[in-house]
């Protein structure tokens, strides 16, 4: 048996017995906002953004970055759950900062196994990989505002996001718990 | 000035007050696990599986389903952050199984506003919309614990996944809080 697998039953039957009333909760978000940030482990969105269970749609991948699936996740939030505000946090220290394209195809194609991250940068235990980190866009960030920025800028002109919702861009200090502002778009027309 | 904005950003002063000696954490997940869920409101990762801020990854996406991102960042967190064991966790009540690629996307061509719910399924305000979303897979849900399933299965046969890594699959009950065990993989092999 895994260690962490009971460890997370163990601490899900403990939450289970102080459900209360959250069994109640509607399916539509009842605060009407979505907010799409890094899967980082030190990020607890419900800490930072003051969540409880039933508020907001949260959407989180590697660099909590504007991907096709993001877009996904988030025109299903407006369109079906009906969703009014969106917040995209990316955050400082991001591993998504630490290696380019190219690093993560080599790595890859070095072993599947855990690299190591030192003063050279990434090393890889070695013994064989494989190809098929070439086919994907790993997402990485040169530049933390820029990202941001560009993430929401990339939302903004989908086709399938409506011109009136606004789009909150932030930057999660990992050091202080804080949001700092970075982009902002308006709405672009308002419904008449 | 947005409302829901000011409340967060209230919510996050709190939070940040409070952060004590959380800005010390280290990237890699401390508990060297991962969790892929969907972005539903209700569902409060941290609450139901026992985290705290450095425990763990937490990717999510609507529907909690492996698509190609959601794959891009598991990888990431094994062969970079050095995760070694990963859950997908789906849940009861899910909005992704209330419809289709194809009341999707005509309610998408009717308009980009949010559509109503009722008797006769989903119905939409109209006014005009757009046929992008001919070319988008929703991942829609028709039968939760295939879903579970497939995608722990999917994850399993990636060529970017080491077969060492044990996958379990969990269905979340959003009446009670509490976890399932729908589908598990034990390690393909293991290294010598």
């Amino acid at each position: 048996m895994s260690q962490i697998r009971d460890e997370v039953l163990k601490a899900n039957a403990a939450y289970a017995g102080r459900f209360g009333d959250r069994g109640a909760l509607a399916m539509p978000p009842s605060r009407a906002f979505a907010i799409l940030t890094c899967m980082d482990a030190r990020l607890d969105p419900a800490g930072f953004a003051g969540l409880v269970e039933g508020d907001a749609h949260v959407i989180r991948n590697a660099g909590g970055r504007a991907s096709d699936d993001a877009i996904r996740s988030l025109v299903i939030s407006y369109k079906l759950l009906g969703t009014r505000e969106w917040f995209v946090v990316h955050h400082t220290d991001c591993g998504m900062e630490t290696f380019s394209d190219e690093v993560m195809r080599r790595l890859l194609a070095s072993s599947l196994e855990t690299a190591s991250f030192g003063a050279e940068g990434w090393t890889d235990p070695g013994g064989g990989g494989s190809s098929e980190a070439e086919f994907i866009d790993w997402l990485t960030i040169h530049d933390r505002k820029a990202s941001v920025a560009s993430d929401v800028a990339r939302i903004r002109s989908h086709p399938l996001v409506p011109r009136r919702i606004p789009i909150y861009g932030f930057l999660y200090d990992v050091g202080s718990g804080r949001l700092e502002p970075v982009a902002e778009t308006v709405p672009l027309a308002r419904a008449s």
